[in-house]
C-alpha cells in the first residue's frame, strides 16, 4: 500500500482499489448510520478499503484486518501488543467522545500514531442547549408551560417577577474548552461580561477570546448565569461542592451540562429547593435517574436528560470529521477536524461512558 | 418657566425649583414604581416639577396642570381641545407601549409636540423570549422536563430524534421593527441566513442591517425558524392565514411573540396538531385563554400568557427612557431613546390593550 | 394629485402620468448623475414627475414648481413666504450634508414637512477612511512607503519600533453620532476599550451601543487611539484646545475627521512636530491649505484633503436614500432612510460649506 | 529533576532551584530582550533553571545543557544524534516563525517531544497590517499623502473616483492559516462576502469560521481585495501567476503579505503599471529590494519593507506563549498557546528566514 498515490476524487480504477488505505470501521457504541450519512459512508468507501466490523466484533476479526490498517474508527481493546501487530497504523479516530484505558495510548504516542477525538463535533448542540436551558431560566419558560397546562397561567408581568435579561448580565464559565468556547460564541450578541475559571489554561488564552480570566471564588460569586462545564478529572471532582455553591448569588441561575462528579448533587437539589438558585440540569449521577427521586417534583429546576449534545447534526458531523481527517491524513497532511488528544491528558479524564 | 435655565444636575435651589419644568405623571396601567426605580424617581422630582395623577386620576386634576405642563407621562384623554390648554407642552411619552385613539395625535404633531413610544424598551425582553422559546422547540426542553417529571425521560439520542441546531439554519422573520432587530442581534453568534419580509421597509434597510429582504412566501417556504415579529394593522391582520401556514417548511420551528391577530389561530393549531410544524405561541387572540382551550393539551406546543416583554427590566428601562429624554428636552436638546410616533403610523396600529 | 393613488411600481398609465407626485430636483452643488445611478434616476421619474431644475437654478422655475409640489431634493432659499406657495410639499431632502440657515425649518416643522439629512450615507465612508487614517498611524504605513519610494526602507523589526496594535487597545471617541456609531461597529473584530464622550447623549445610550460613556478629559487622557467625530456647535469649537490636547498620552495616534473647528490647529501640529502624538487628519481650517503651509513637511502626520465621505458609493448611497423614502412618503410611509432633522439642532450646526 | 515537584508560583526555595526544569535559551536572531518583556524574564527565571546561550553560541556550550535540557527555546543544530544526549528533552520551541531543516524533526515525533511553532504571534500584527494595506489601496491614503506633500492634493471628490467600500465587498483569501484567521475577526464588522482558497482544508472548516470555500479561480475572478496569505511549499510556488492575475477583476486591490515565492512579480508589478489593479506589497523576492528596482515608482502600489508581522508586540507575544507552555509542560499539562508543528508539514515549508 503506497498512502501517496491514494486518489482522493474516489474515481480510483480496479486496481486503484487494491491500493487504497484500509480503515477499519468499529464505531461502537453507534451505529455507523448514526455518524454516518448516506452520502459520508458511500464517499468512505470510494476513498478508502473499508473494514465494517460492524457485523463481527470479535478480537479475531480485528486481528485479521490490523496488519494492513491504515486507521481505526472507534475503540476497540488494543494493548500494546495488539498495536504492534499494526505496523502502517497512522491513526486512531475516537467517535465516542470518551477515552477508556482500553486503549495503550502511551504506545500511540510512541509511535506517532494519531489519537483523535470527537469532542469538538458535540459542542455546538451542547452550546445551544445550555444557552437554551440558561433562557428556559431566565424567563421561566417550561414552568410556566406546565402552569398554562395545568389552567394555572399568569399573564403579562405577573408570572414575570423573577424574570431577568441575559444582555449585559454577569456570565460565569466554570471550563474552557470545546464547549465554553462554543458557548461563548453564541452569547456574543447579549454582549455579556464573561468570567471564566480553567486551571489548564494560562489568562491570556482567555483575553484572546475575550473573556476575563477568573478564580472559582470570583466566578462563583459574581455571576447571574453560571455554565458548568468542566470535564472530570482527579481535580474537577466534587469542584462545585456545598460551600462553592453557598458563594453563588441569591437568584442565580445555574446550567449544569457536562459532567456529574464536578457538582455536589445533594447541595444543588437543596439550594434549588430552598429558592437560592434556580438550575438547569442535564448530567445526573445515576442515569436513568430513579423514579423516585426529588429532584423530579422541584420547582426550580429544569429536567434534562442527558441530551445535550447527542443530536443527529452532532453525530453527522462525527462523521464527516472522520471522513474529511481520513481523507487529509490520505494525502499525508494533518487532521485540522478532530481534536488531537493530549498525551498529558488523555489518561486523566474520569468520564463515564454515556452509554 | 424658562426651559433654558433648567438645572440637569438636579442640585436647583428653592427659587429655581419654581422654574424646574413641569411633568404630568399618568403611568396607567402602570403604577409608577412599576417603571422606576427608587433613583429614578428621585431623580426625575430633583430636575422636575411633577405633578403626579396616580393619586388623581379625574380630568379635573389633569385640566389644572395642563397650562403650566412641558410634558406628560402617559396617554390621558387627550382631545384636540385639551391640547390647546398645554400651550407648553413639549412631548407626550407614552409609557403603555400601544397608541390608542384617546389622544388627537394630528393636533400634536401641527403643534411640533413630540409624540415618543416605548416599544424599544421591550424589544430586548422579546428577542430573548423568542430564542427562549425557539432554541426550546429546537431541543424539546420544556417536552422533555415535561417527560422527566412524568417519570418517562429519554436520554441521550433517544429524545432527540427531532432536535436541530440554529446555528448555520435559516430563519426567517415576518417584521423588522425593534423586535426584529434586537432578535437579530441576539441572533449574530448562530451566524444564521436569516430572510425578512417588511412591507414598510426598502431592502436597502435590509441589506444595512445584514439581512437578505425576501417575498413573505419566500421567508415562509425557507425557514427553519420562524419568527413573526409583525404588529397589527389592517394590512397584516390574518397574514399568516390558513393557506400560508400551509406552505411551511415540515418541521419547522414557529415562535409568535408579536399580536394574535396576525395569524389564524385555528390553522396554527392544526399544523401543531398535525405535527406539521411546533410553534412556542405567546399572544392569544383572547386572553385570559378559555379554560378548557385545545392548546393546552398539544405537545408540539411551547406555551407563554403573554409575558415577552412585560418583565421588570423592560419596565424599568421605559422609565429610564423617560427621564433620559425629558431630561435631554428641557436641556433643548432632541429625545433619542424613546421613539418618535411617525405621524403616518401612529393612527394605524390596531394593537389591542396588553391589559 | 392623490397621493394614495401613487403606483410605486412605476408602470403607471399615462393618465397615471398626471397623478404622480410632483418632485422638485435641485441637488447643487451635485450633479443629479453624481448622487443618482441611472437605475434610480429612472426609476425616479418612473414613479414621480421630476420637475429638474438643474438647468435652470432661477427663483422663478422653482415658484413655477412650488404649488404642486409633493417634495423638494436639495436646499433652495426657501424663506417662510416662499414654502407658503408649497402647500401640498411633505418632504425636504437635502442632499448636501449641511443645514444652511437659507430654509425656514421652523415654517417647515410647524407644518409637519418633513427636514430629512442624508448624513448617513457618509457615515460608512468616513468610518472606513478614519480606520485606514489608523491602522496607517498605527503601522507607519505612508510614512515607510514614502521612505522605500527614497530608497531608504528599513526591513522588518527596524522600522517598526513605534508600530502598535490595534486589538484590545483603548480607543476613545469624540461624539458618536453617525460617523462614531459606524466607526464602532468596523472596530468590533479588534475587541478594543472603547470610551465615548458625546454631550448630547445619556449614558444609557452609549452603553447600549457597548462603549462605555466618559468625560471629555477620561476620553483624551486614557486613550491610544483617539478619533475626533463630533460636528461644529458653538459649544464643540475649539473643543480640543492646546491644554486638552496636552493630555493625550504619550504617543496616540488621532485621526481628525468630522470638522476642523472642533480642533485648535496650531496646537495640534505643535503637538505632532514635537513627536508628542502622531495624527491623520483630513478637514483643515482653510481649504484648499495654503502652500506653504508647515503640514506638508511633517512626519508623523498622514495628509488627507477631506476625503473621508465624498466617495462614488456614499454619493449614490444618498441618490438611493432619496428614491427609497420618496417612494415610502408616496406610499404614506414614513422616511426610514434619511435622517429627520431634530428641531432643536437644525439651526445649531456650524459646519461650513463642504464646497 | 522531577517534573511534578515544579513549583509554578516561582516561590521555590534555594533547593527547590535544584529542582527546576532546564530550559535552553538561544533565541537567536532574537536578542532575548527582543521577546522577552523584563516581567517575562524575570517569571521564566523564578520557574525554571535557565542556561542561556546568547552570550556562547558554540555547539560544546549547547552540548553540556543537553543531558538536563526540558525544552530547548530556538532552533539550535539539532541532528538526531544529538537530540538523543537529551533523553528528558519535552519540547523544543522555536521562536523565530520558520522551520529550517538543522533539527530532525522526525527524531522530535519518533520521542514524543512537542516542536512548537510561533507563528500565532504575528498573526495579528500581519492582519491589521494587512488590513491597513487594504484600507490604504481602497482610499488611496498613501497616494494622496504624497499628493498633499508636493501641493498637488485633490479635495473631497476630486480625488476619489476610484475609491471604494470594504463593507459587503468581495474579498478572497489564499490560504486559511493563522493568518487568514486573524485577518477574517477584523474583518467582521465589514460583513463582507469572504472566499477562501485553502487547498490543505476541507470546506467543512472554512464553513465552520463562516467564509465560503472556493476554488482558486474562483476567489481571484471573484474578488474586489484579494489577500494573498499562503505559506510555500513546492505546491504553491508561483501560484499567482501571470495567467492567474490576469483574472482578477480590473480595478482589484491585492495584498501580498506572506511570501514573494507564491505570486509572480513581473506579472504583479506590469498589472500594477497597467492600471489593471492595485497593490499592497509587504514582501519581495530579494531583500533588500535592489536599489533601481522599478516598483519604487510605481503609482499603484502601497510599498512595505516585510514589516507585517514583526513588531514590538508580536514579539513579545512570542516570549509570553513560550513561558505560558513552558510553565503548563512543566506542570504535566499540554502547551496551548504556541502552534503543534504538523509531523506532515515541518519539512514542507520552504519559506526563506526573514533575517
Amino acid at each position: 500500500m503506497r498512502e501517496a498515490d491514494i486518489d482522493p476524487t474516489g474515481a480510483a480504477s480496479t486496481e486503484g482499489d487494491r491500493r487504497k488505505p484500509v480503515v477499519i470501521l468499529r464505531c461502537a457504541p453507534h451505529p455507523a448510520g448514526r455518524i454516518f450519512t448516506d452520502a459520508a459512508l458511500t464517499a468512505l468507501h470510494e476513498r478508502f478499503t473499508v473494514v465494517d466490523l460492524e457485523g463481527d466484533d470479535s478480537p479475531h476479526a480485528l486481528d485479521q484486518a490490523l496488519p494492513e490498517a491504515f486507521a481505526i474508527v472507534g475503540q476497540p481493546d488494543l494493548p500494546r501488543e495488539r498495536l504492534a501487530r499494526a505496523p502502517r497504523l497512522r491513526a486512531l479516530l475516537n467517535v465516542e467522545g470518551n477515552f477508556y484505558p482500553n486503549v495503550d495510548y502511551e504506545a500511540c504516542y510512541e509511535r506517532g500514531v494519531y489519537v483523535l477525538g470527537c469532542g469538538p463535533a458535540y459542542a455546538q448542540a451542547v452550546a445551544e442547549h445550555s444557552l437554551g436551558l440558561a433562557l428556559d431560566l431566565a424567563r421561566g419558560i417550561s414552568r410556566e408551560d406546565r402552569a398554562f397546562r395545568n389552567g394555572r397561567e399568569r399573564y403579562v408581568a405577573d408570572g414575570n417577577s423573577d424574570a431577568i435579561l441575559l444582555r449585559h448580565a454577569d456570565v460565569g464559565l466554570v471550563g474552557f474548552g470545546n464547549l465554553g468556547r462554543a458557548l461563548r460564541t453564541v452569547l456574543t450578541g447579549f454582549a455579556p461580561t464573561i468570567r471564566v475559571y480553567d486551571p489548564w489554561l494560562p489568562p491570556s488564552v482567555l483575553r484572546q477570546h475575550d473573556v476575563i480570566p477568573a478564580t472559582l471564588e470570583e466566578v462563583l460569586a459574581r455571576s447571574t448565569f453560571l455554565f458548568v462545564l468542566a470535564t472530570v478529572t482527579d481535580e474537577s471532582r466534587n469542584l462545585l461542592n456545598a460551600e462553592r455553591l453557598a458563594s453563588v448569588p441569591p437568584g442565580a441561575r445555574l446550567v449544569v451540562v457536562s459532567r456529574a462528579p464536578v457538582v455536589d448533587y445533594d447541595a444543588l437539589l437543596a439550594g434549588i429547593a430552598e429558592g437560592r438558585f434556580l438550575a438547569g440540569v442535564d448530567v445526573w449521577p445515576d442515569e436513568p435517574v430513579p423514579a423516585g427521586h426529588p429532584a423530579r417534583k422541584l420547582e426550580g429546576i429544569v429536567l434534562s436528560a442527558h441530551r445535550a449534545g447527542g443530536i443527529p447534526a452532532a453525530f453527522f458531523e462525527v462523521g464527516e470529521m472522520v471522513l474529511d481527517d481520513l481523507t487529509l491524513l490520505a494525502r499525508g497532511l494533518p487532521p485540522v477536524r478532530m481534536q488531537v488528544a493530549a498525551r498529558e491528558l488523555v489518561g486523566r479524564y474520569r468520564n463515564r461512558p454515556v452509554s
